[in-house]
């Protein structure tokens, strides 16, 4: 499925479908971006893990328009779980990653839209509705659209990891042991950002920049990311060079050098 | 100066001087946004402080607006030094606030314009480029235009610590005793986020946020921050709670709860 062409009728329904997923999505969620009666339920007690009304909005909008127009496919969604489809394709919802950014104000979560055969991803798109900004890959395409226009992405490529500029969301990653495989490839980078959720992704897909490490994501954090990377010509993989699409701990690269060298820091990361 | 009101025709002739040095700059530093011939000069031998071509581009844009509209006001830029004035007004610009997000190609940076008299900025616009989006206070009032529309700025008011949100840019902060006080107060806070740059302020003066604690700043970094911030109802001091116009150490705050809290842990940090 995945070595379908993009001018495939059958890969150009699943892309279409995405597209129309994600402008479902926009619409759900922008009215509630910023607005003062968003409301934060507590999902996990004792942490700050906020659902939004944004985010069952976004997810009841992106299950209609799939129930509607692929009805076969399984769904799996953060908000409201797993739909069993026939198809053997399962599309992948997440429809506000980066709840904190969002309840936050701040412009670098997004929406994440994958559609998955057994082997992983096939098609994925990364949408940040308020800068109306798109990014998507599979079927040997990869592109965005956004305030300055269209485009092809393309990562940067190789480059030493000294020249490397790397980017996770919370400086603390994951576990004590997570942090510190994190910090030692920091240590030998160039530059290191913080907060920029799914964006980082989308940022390093679109050639700007070299890593992204993550650790604890779940399959819909990852999924469309790693459909768009690889489109894009990049790495995902686990912190063991493994598959990365079931979650977990991540390592998204611009090229086959820093990758490496980056997992060879992060392999001794005990499980 | 700072008591005229927008529509006394000094006030007013400033607030069209600064849009328009802000439409100058966005259209200056966009063609260099993610562009593939983005240079990074190393202003500072052994660290990372690239200046970009934007940078020099949209100042000298700048630079030649207030040289046709306000000829005898003094100019403060990062990037070409001081110019005198006879006015007794100075403008204060710092042409990409957040040079490390511009060259990751995120859209947290920012174009940042202050008018001043002798006791500190009395106008000061934040603007995103490339989402479009704008921010701006002073003259009694406070506003921002962004893809979703215009309306006005407001900060959230007094709030406990313990429900704040906090931003900072990098989890350093500043030096290890600066360090040790930003962290002092964020393990007392609901949630920190990193990484905005000067997006920040603007989040606190929209309304989205409670705290932002930097250090190690340049004049040319605070001042339109504070005067939006102040327009929109909020606080803006150093970390002995004094003016915080001429940068260093800086403690950004939506209401008088939440500042004080902070602020008697900051106090403690040595000079």
């Amino acid at each position: 499925m995945a070595s379908l062409s993009a001018s495939d009728p059958v890969a150009a329904d699943l892309i279409a479908t995405a597209h129309e997923l994600a402008d479902a999505a926009r619409a759900a969620v922008l009215p509630w971006f910023r607005a003062a009666s968003l409301s934060a339920d507590n999902k996990q007690a004792g942490g700050f893990d906020p659902v939004t009304q944004a985010d069952r909005a976004a997810e009841e909008a992106m299950r209609a328009v799939l129930a509607r127009r692929r009805p076969h496919d399984g769904v799996t969604g953060e908000e409201f779980g797993d739909l069993a489809g026939t198809s053997g394709l399962r599309w992948v919802l997440d429809p506000v990653d980066g709840t904190r950014a969002f309840l936050s104000g701040a412009p670098t979560w997004g929406v994440l839209i994958a559609v998955a055969d057994q082997a992983g991803p096939i098609f994925g798109v990364i949408d940040q509705p308020y800068i109306g900004e798109r990014f998507w890959g599979g079927f040997g395409q990869s592109a965005m659209r956004g305030p300055m226009g269209e485009g092809d992405l393309g990562v940067r490529g190789a480059r030493p990891l000294g020249d490397s500029i790397l980017f996770t969301t919370f400086p603390e990653v994951g576990t004590k042991a997570e942090e510190a495989g994190f910090r030692a490839v920091a240590e030998q980078v160039q530059l290191v950002r913080y907060g920029m959720d799914c964006y980082a992704y989308a940022l390093l897909a679109a050639g700007q920049i070299d890593l992204v490490i993550e650790a604890g994501l779940s399959d819909y954090d990852v999924q469309a990311p790693i459909a768009v990377i690889r489109a894009a010509g990049g790495i995902v993989t686990d912190w063991q060079g493994g598959p990365a699409h079931h979650g977990g701990r991540i390592l998204a690269a611009a090229g086959a050098e820093q990758h490496a060298a980056a997992l060879a820091i992060l392999r001794q990361v005990p499980a």
